[in-house]
């Protein structure tokens, strides 16, 4: 199976990384070569032998690129063009605006025929519809696992360990940063010094607009409002209030009654919503910490929980890889 | 696609009435007509128009037989004989002496080539190898997806969400009756009165030893051990201790130091147990009441935590389900 990586950040490292440190498992399946990579500067193709990983993971630490050739100005589809490959995994930072160049990539590979993996927020939480349409016409497989919840395998357990199940609803906790920051100040510290503890450990981006407001949530509820709903909608749709109007005394008021207030993201049939939301304390969704939570009512199985770690190099990219191989054992 | 259900009690007739409930969506997928139903007193087979649910289901109820022709001492293999199937749903009481005639079921339809979905958990607690070696060599696919926790999806979440990763261990929560029974020792209620009360419930048996002596948490954890780590052990192997023996003390003693007490079963490479343990409040497996949990840790996505009902008509047969559709899926 040939492999073209797009996008080169944490992510698209982590899972370079990964296909080394998993390269006896993933050679019983027949193995696996990366015949083109790119980030935003260079790119790298090797149709014959693949592109050594370590030369890649090293350009880019040592020179912040990951190729060997410099883009000037090309774009991704005629970089696509010259690599012979069957997967895109597409790892390019999420541009919920217009879906920036991973929407184009994305687009290009499905036109081309090839299977896509994408951890890319932005494609889907606009244009579900269009690409998965895209998918289904050209006979291709698109799977996106580690777009919602990084590690939390959300959506195969809905479409495939639920399979035959009716999903009533899915509330969950899908944006680490906030969750963190909710379960500083329930300790009383303020917003602004739990954001800039979330900042120092490193669980924040230096701009978290996207993650405080509510938007990274949103782009989440939205995938799995088209994946597991099979509604048509994108993050325009999304009713969203962010945590940074959640004052000290909201929290200790919750507090005070046995509850904790969360940023809950809401999907159903008919809702489809991120905000925060009183949780008694004790229930599943009043989760501490940085971790992932999903409730999902079924309509047989009664409720099931899964958590896990929503973001981190290696915990996306396994998601990623898990996406990978179920390709492989398609694809045989 | 033709099934046969063994077993007629609150899983079996589960079972049956969930396929009628779900026929649109079994129709879509090409329809499953039961040819073949037996409890320990009677049985039934059409093997033209299928065996009429409400019939059965009726019959059951009002005449405490599921068929319409008496056994007689007659035997499940030569009742199966009778029958045109291609999965054997095998419900019958779980056995854990010599697996009983859940395991003659089983090993009868895969020597003839049938698929097996079994929830019982005596003859994968026992004889797993044998059951998956045999299934293997005659090209039968077996799942069990039930027999660990119910509706607790924790063998598909291992094999397939997660597919790619090396579950380094598992620790859990699989026997809501004694969950339910040290939460409630937790508000200070004695033993013997925690067990009434469950009784009363109907989250325990008149006879409740299985489940408080930790047999039935022994069978899941030897279940998971064959099937998720690929090893060749039987409940024998498993070191148990259960839940009969602990006082209100120790249960005190542990809420002082912000502990409760649960019932665990870990399984790793290396470690097969059942036995009580000390839990600090608020970590997943500090769970309250009924559900199943378990926390699954892995190579690289981290910990993954998932929850569930771990018994119940519908809910286990929801299990059951999921495993006759991925078999409707992988036969077509």
């Amino acid at each position: 199976m040939k492999v073209f990586i797009s996008g080169f950040g944490t992510v698209g490292q982590g899972v370079f990384e990964l296909l080394l440190l998993k390269m006896d498992m993933l050679n019983e399946l027949g193995g696996v070569i990366v015949t083109g990579i790119m980030d935003s500067k260079s790119y790298s193709v090797d149709n014959e032998k693949g592109i050594c990983g370590l030369c890649a993971l090293g350009g880019k630490k040592l020179k912040g690129k990951c190729g060997n050739t410099d883009r000037n100005g090309m774009e991704g589809k005629d970089i696509l063009d010259k690599a012979d490959y069957d997967v895109l995994i597409e790892c390019t930072p999420t541009n919920i605006d217009d879906g920036g160049e991973g929407l184009k990539n994305i687009r290009h590979a499905l036109e081309k025929g090839k299977d896509v993996i994408t951890v890319n927020k932005g494609p889907l939480a606009l244009r579900f519809k269009e690409l998965s349409d895209l998918a289904e016409k050209n006979g291709c497989i698109m799977r996106y696992e580690g777009s919602v919840g990084g590690a939390m395998p959300i959506i195969n357990l809905c479409k495939e360990a639920l399979i035959g199940q009716k999903i009533k609803s899915i509330k969950g906790i899908f944006n680490g940063t906030c969750n963190f920051i909710l379960s500083r100040m329930d300790s009383g510290m303020p917003f602004q010094q739990a954001l800039k503890e979330a900042q120092q450990l490193g669980y924040a981006e230096a701009d978290s607009t996207y993650d405080i407001k509510g938007i990274d949530s949103a782009c989440k509820v939205t995938i799995l409002a088209n994946s597991i709903f099979g509604r048509d909608v994108s993050i325009k749709d999304v009713s969203i209030i962010g945590i940074d109007t959640i004052t000290e005394e909201a929290i200790s008021l919750a507090a005070e009654n046995d509850m904790v207030i969360r940023l809950i993201g809401e999907v159903s049939e008919s809702r489809l919503s991120v905000s925060p939301r009183l949780v008694p304390k004790g229930h599943p969704l009043s989760l501490s910490g940085t971790l992932n939570m999903a409730l999902v009512e079924t309509d047989c199985a009664g409720p099931i929980t899964v958590s896990g770690r929503g973001a981190g190099r290696q915990e996306t990219a396994s998601a990623i890889l898990s996406d990978l191989i179920t390709i492989i054992k398609e694809r045989k």
